[in-house]
């Protein structure tokens, strides 16, 4: 017996007779005699529309109105779930947000999980009774309703299964597992057995959109075992395995690869600002407005200084943000010209930013010089470059996004014997 | 300064549009300086949505978890109103019924209100506050939400006007007050000034579906004002005065009629029991079975036993069903033959319920005699009479309604000058 957390996403939630099918899934794990709780998500498409109404309603709105407005998605979805389990024979109760309750910060909007109360549901798993709880919301100080920020329902799903002290998360998703790459542009990616903490929050967080950033970060705080897996099943009602999120010490020496995976995204952009005059604070000058605009900067690649001639020495900063918040950065940028000192803000939105990323690299050599040197002979230009402990990035053309993901997949030996598309 | 209770129905939430109009209309009253309590129904046909969504998973659905899904939706509209009315200057919150709470009782899927805590939002008002709250559900003893049954959200506004003892409870509706009588089948019909609340609940039991029954007789319990008005303005945004629900004693002696309204009523069938033994018992074995089975009994006619021959006194027994209920009601009634004891069970769906109501009939004599004369004149046959102390109904062919309600109408001096049609 286990206990266990099932999480199903808005496709597995969209109309009844998918729930149906959730349902039948989830009473076989019953069946099996384990303890299961379910986090659900709002039907696909419904929080959206929930969004906009409150757009429509108003274009500054109060987010603790948002709140109670996009909520009720998970909220009916728990509800027709415990139904559903109930036809089927599963004893099921739904519990809201605020029943148990999943205590929150009062960032509504993106409130961050605090403590969830499990004496309730506890006793009622006890009694064989699978617990049906929405994700996305809980409950603020105020005892006012909270949202946790869109994807939030991967973040509940793990804070319950901490609470609950659950042996594994499992997560039901539209893929069936974290590839070593996207199978659209490398078709003999490899689906991975095991990936750490660490390796997923890089994958996620360059690109590889499986799980919400947050509930991995959460995940590996809280020594949470989480698995993905593709929420449909074969005739037998049968998923393969997915792929298991874990700690480091979990994956044996056999399995460790050099590099896990090769990550891209195209949704940044390059602003390089030059001639900066290089003096203490000059970074400062730059991002504290940006981060006070809320916007996220990414890569940050600064040289050594250098003078020209008779004038103090300056360099160039090069940095990413959000292709979607370019002409705000700009603007932010231009405002505090004076205060930065820089000559030009030339941007380019048509970049790509591609990751080689793995564990294994903290004990080998050679990693990075490898990606050039493959880069390189193909004529791929590198913009800019950062490294991290377990990740290497590189900047390219938008344009050879591609040609670069299928080159190094091939360098590193990730390219699976057969295609995926079999 | 008064403090009042505005009610909106699902047509005025229906988009955001039509909320937006709404928040315009309160923020009229609030300006004026008034302390505002609105309670929302859900976007129209969104309840319906919602309840198909329970049946689709489960024809037994667990009420406990319908009710957490079809609550959904007048939490989508109160948060929904509370940010329209902040944008434009209005300050609002929604108070959810988990939320006050607005207490009810366990009777999931149609449970009655009980004490509604108005601390927390007395203050908030108090603060000119606008507080938005929706209609239809409250929470049960073992705090899980509950609902009241369709059309509950009328009942929701009255009891929160009589807890907050409000000054008076206007509900927006889509007619714009209480008629004499249907004005599709008569142009002359008049718009009622004042109505009692007895003569209310037996005009809106008897077809005139302007308010929710249960509403009217918490009104009258309570003593509660209720206005009943267009939710629809006129270029200036002003609307009509509606109709005012009161107590007998503030109806004047000049308005006073003797006659109020003129309902009509085409769901009901009839049956007649024939040769049921005259003997104590005998009509509790007709409805119990019945009752058991949830079947509403309305009009019920026993005429005097007689004896045929040498057998025992009998007698035949009439009454009406709801006509949705008519094939129901003949099994029941199969299935307890032999305890009751009776011939045969003639019935006809094709029936009308015509009823005249008014105060004014208790010091009058007349009344009904006047009601059987006009209907003999015009040939229409009178199947059955039930009265009342405010009321009169007959029971005729269904063919006959729109003429029998229009002579009715002229007989009883109810048509107004000019066609309403105007």
């Amino acid at each position: 017996m286990a206990r266990i957390v099932m999480k199903f996403g808005g496709t597995s939630m969209a109309g009844i007779e998918r729930i149906r099918s959730v349902a039948a899934r989830i009473k076989r794990e019953w069946e099996a005699g384990n303890e299961v709780a379910v986090v659900v998500s709002a039907m696909a498409g419904e929080t959206d529309r929930l969004v906009n109404f409150c757009r429509e309603a108003s274009s500054l709105y109060d987010p603790r109105e948002y709140d109670v407005v996009v909520s009720s998605g998970e909220q009916v979805t728990s509800g027709l779930l415990a139904i559903a389990l109930q036809a089927i024979g599963v004893p099921a109760r739904s519990w809201l947000g605020w029943q148990l309750p999943i205590r929150t910060s009062d960032g509504h909007g993106s409130a961050r999980i605090g403590e969830i109360d499990t004496t309730a549901l506890s006793a009622s798993m006890a009694d064989r009774t699978v617990a049906v709880i929405p994700g996305f919301q809980g409950l603020a100080p105020g005892e006012r309703v909270t949202t946790l920020g869109r994807g939030g329902s991967d973040t509940s799903a793990v804070a319950m299964a901490a609470a609950m002290k659950a042996d594994r998360c499992d997560i039901y998703t539209d893929v069936d597992g974290v590839y070593t790459t996207d199978p659209r542009i490398v078709p003999r990616a490899r689906k991975l057995k095991r990936v750490t903490y660490e390796e997923m929050l890089e994958l996620a967080s360059v690109g590889a959109k499986v799980l919400q950033t947050r509930s991995v970060g959460l995940a590996m705080k809280e020594n949470v075992r989480v698995q993905v897996l593709s929420s449909f099943v074969d005739e037998d009602g049968n998923s393969e395995p997915g792929t298991l999120i874990v700690g480091e010490e979990e994956i044996g020496d056999m399995e460790r690869q050099l590099i896990t995976g090769i990550a891209h995204d195209k949704n940044e952009a390059k602003i390089t600002l030059t001639n900066v005059p290089d003096k203490p604070g000059a970074v400062a000058s730059i991002f504290s407005p940006l981060a006070d605009a809320g916007i996220n900067v990414d890569m940050i690649v600064q040289n050594v200084a250098h003078a020209t001639g008779t004038a103090p020495k300056s360099t160039d900063v090069t940095f990413t943000v959000p292709t979607a918040d370019l002409a705000r950065s700009l603007d932010v940028l231009e405002k505090s010209r004076e205060a930065i000192g820089f000559d030009a803000a030339l941007h380019d939105p048509r970049v790509a930013k591609i990751s080689v990323v793995g564990v294994g690299m903290r004990s080998h050599a050679g990693v990075a010089s490898k990606m050039f040197t493959t880069l390189g002979e193909r004529g791929i230009n590198v913009q800019a470059i950062t490294t991290s402990e377990i990740k290497v990035s590189v900047l390219i053309h938008e344009d050879e996004t591609e040609l670069a993901v299928r080159v190094l997949h091939t360098a590193y030996g990730l390219d699976a014997e057969e295609p995926a598309t079999a």
